[in-house]
């Protein structure tokens, strides 16, 4: 079935209203929820809501909490979250990195104890949308082995980078694994096998099948030791700039919670609209047919794809959304 | 054969002296051509070095041009290299950055119209041998398609991430490339194919030749479309916040001088040498054999070989050197 993004939104707000959120909160959460869903990342849209009321009701998401800066390291803020709900926590970073970069070229906001931002892309575009080139990235619980090894011991730390572009924002949303825990669902529903190596198996060996990667918790870094690495630095950056909870520490209390998290906003004088364009159609010229898209493409196709046909929506986690 | 770390330092400074360089910059480029050889990176280290002093006779280089400040946004400092050597400029960038980090708690350098710096590792470990955290990357040349095309559109542009430690940094110097082409000609030498596809062959297919990758500039992105995508944005970023040349740019000169970086030390106030250590050590957990090595080890496993049996060197690139 198909909704619009208003109807979405509206139960969403009013799902978190009666989940005693005050209307701010209610408001940039659902927002976030039914933009996901609208950009066509339906595992950190619908598909996770009830998910997020769980974590609510199980009190590990602080609905009161509010998140406040704690102190500064030069012109970088250390925010603590208190366990505020992490949409809006990273909401209110990314505000204020896009704030301190107008004073400064560059806005920086270490947020720790928080929780899960849903998809990490949403404050790219919070940030190009204001004109920004803006970073983002978190620590997670650990779900991916390490190079060499075979058990969990690294998060799936992702990287956003975007930069601003008038008709319309490029954006690099990528999860450290080759295949985020939304695409192996994905797959897996439908019955496929992963189009390359995307974890181990039992016997340590490489697979391409998803639900022997979701259940051994055994995907694969980008790059296989490059990607393992750069998730490993991620973990020590995030920890070594806020003295947040490492990977951890956050493993070590089974869910994934109190989190940490760095939001960056730079001014960038020198980028125009034709300098990115300028970049975009070289990198395209490296194939005749059109096959070459930049990060973000693919959204921005969804989201206008959402916008004349509707949402795709699963009719029976939309029911259950009705029943919450 | 194998010699000292002095023993190149000294050829290399006399060859940059007869060559015109100041005694200053002399001594910093010798002291990176060794320090690279050192550490095992050989192919940016004594390998390397006839090809430099090639780009120096060629006027590639501008061994007189000294880098100077040009202007700010907020507290980052543009930088013009007009030129010079790439490692001069880039030691002088990040010592500015770290300098900056000490008021700011970030410093943030960029560097427009520089050369190849080397090794980016390099200057990670300068940061944070100066107890930052590091942080840098430049663009180059395109030589790696984009996912989906054939044809290369994308500069190899490296991720570098530093972190200190007493017992030995944490250091990540990633190129974006499955392969550098440093390890592409190691396995050529060898007359090995690589462990994994590293690119592609005529007929567009993956291929686990180095040579083939080589001959026609087809390496792939770590993580197929997400590295290739990093490069993209890599790109945007340098260029967006400098003004210099993008990977287009480079590419339509055809020789890789005039190059875009950036450099970032961070002060890290919570960052200790236990936090550290329990991340490592809760990373390195997930094997039970000590397989599991964090960015940097086989650095210092390499360094600690030179400094007791002496440098492994090739004989008769040497003897080159002998006679520049």
């Amino acid at each position: 079935m198909h909704l619009s993004y208003q109807q979405l939104h509206e139960q969403f707000y009013k799902v978190l209203l009666a989940h005693h959120f005050t209307p701010e909160k209610a408001s940039i959460c659902a927002g976030i929820f039914a933009g996901n869903s609208r950009d066509g990342v339906h595992s950190h849209g619908l598909n996770r809501f009830p998910v997020f009321i769980k974590y609510v009701k199980e009190g590990l998401i602080d609905i009161n909490a509010e998140p406040e800066c704690i102190g500064n390291n030069g012109i970088i803020e250390n925010w603590d979250a208190y366990l505020a709900p992490g949409m809006y926590a990273a909401t209110k970073a990314m505000q204020r990195a896009i704030e301190l970069s107008k004073e400064n070229g560059i806005g920086i906001v270490t947020l720790k104890n928080t929780n899960h931002w849903m998809r990490g892309g949403t404050y790219g575009w919070q940030a190009a949308d204001a004109g920004c080139i803006g970073i983002c990235t978190t620590n997670t619980i650990a779900v991916m082995p390490a190079w060499g090894g075979s058990q969990p011991t690294l998060g799936n730390n992702p990287i956003v980078i975007a930069v601003p572009r008038a008709a319309g924002n490029v954006v690099l949303d990528m999860a450290i694994s080759q295949f985020s825990f939304g695409k192996l669902q994905e797959y897996e529903l439908a019955g496929k096998q992963l189009p390359f190596a995307g974890g181990y198996n039992q016997a340590g060996e490489l697979t391409t099948d998803p639900a022997t990667i979701k259940k051994l918790k055994s995907p694969l870094p980008i790059g296989y030791w490059k990607g393992s690495g750069l998730s490993l630095m991620i973990d020590l950056l995030v920890t070594g700039l806020t003295g947040g909870r490492s990977v951890a520490d956050i493993t070590a209390s089974e869910n994934e919670y109190g989190v940490t998290q760095l939001f960056i906003a730079i001014n960038a004088p020198y980028l125009s609209d034709h300098m990115v364009e300028n970049i975009l159609q070289f990198t395209k010229g490296g194939a005749s047919n059109g096959t070459i898209k930049y990060p973000g493409e693919n959204v921005l196709a969804a989201r206008k794809k959402s916008s004349t046909e509707g949402i795709a929506v699963n009719e029976s986690i939309w029911q259950k959304v009705l029943s919450l």
